[in-house]
């Protein structure tokens, strides 16, 4: 992507969340958001194909990011794989804050924004399981341990949103590993 | 429920799947599963709000059996709490191992039908965790300790079903417990 069209995504994703806080989710146009944006109504569908998925625009870049992490960790086994994958979306989420602080309610709000926010980690679990499976490791184990993973980081970056934002999201996510770990073992 | 509305609801039930196997869910119509089933439309509308919703005709019952578990669970620590609920529903599928095999197709076949299923698995988290929290648990524990379990229940599912129709989902949601506290774990 050029610079320009980087921008124009930016722009797009914040004109969003500004208009969906200012005037309802429901009640806000492709038109409006184009506008808000100092753009036209054709570009934003070069960009997302509809009003929902604005709020979604990071969702393939943190998954490929998901993948790549597991398929250049050191250590092949699978905790260290999953770790690897869990550290680097979390890696990526800690400047967005602020960002992703006024996206909750939005999402929150609507039904359909939820269900498009479990598919969002449905789709990271199987990324996660299918990366873990290409180093080695077992499909039963590697499901097993994707699902529990997505599971606490869905949890740990709720409780890191709640939180302040200088609050460290790796942190947590290993803080909600160990508890869920307790919590579960023998 | 009268036995007769009991017995209707599971004609309906028997019928989708019968149907949705040999024609296809999209093909299907509500005039066609109430026909199957000796019924008529008037009447498989009193059961359902739509051709899907009959698909998932138990998900509340178990989300009530859920509840009931965990609020008369004898012992009152997070970990005794969460299996207490997920093996009250372990032991409700079990007898159903023939049925939710040949439902699992269906499902996995049309995406509105695998988001309503994420909806069902999120709403239990929900119930699970609530009901965690009745029982004096801290919100933040019972969130995590929640997700994890469920994610944990729908793995084992899985499994569950993959496998023969004599084998044990309570001792197999056991094994995956155990073996995710392994790969959570300090």
């Amino acid at each position: 992507m050029t610079r320009w069209t980087t921008d124009a995504r930016s722009r797009l994703e914040r004109a969003a969340v500004d208009l969906y806080l200012e005037r309802g989710y429901a009640e806000t146009t492709v038109a409006a958001l184009a506008e808000r944006a100092g753009l036209t109504e054709r570009t934003y569908f070069r960009h997302f194909p509809d009003k929902r998925e604005v709020l979604f625009a990071n969702e393939e870049t943190l998954r490929a990011a998901l993948a790549a992490a597991v398929a250049e960790a050191p250590d092949g086994d699978v905790r260290s794989l999953v770790r690897a994958g869990l550290d680097e979306v979390a890696r990526r989420l800690q400047p967005r804050h602020a960002e992703l602080v006024r996206r909750g309610p939005i999402v929150a709000g609507h039904p359909d924004l939820q269900e498009r926010e479990l598919i969002k980690l449905a789709s990271w679990t199987t990324t996660l399981r299918d990366a873990v499976v290409a180093r080695g490791v077992d499909e039963a184990t590697a499901a097993l341990a994707a699902a529990v993973g997505i599971a606490v980081l869905d949890v740990a970056a709720r409780r890191w949103l709640a939180g302040t934002p200088d609050a460290d999201l790796v942190a947590g996510l290993h803080d909600a590993l160990a508890g869920a770990g307790d919590l579960l073992g023998a």
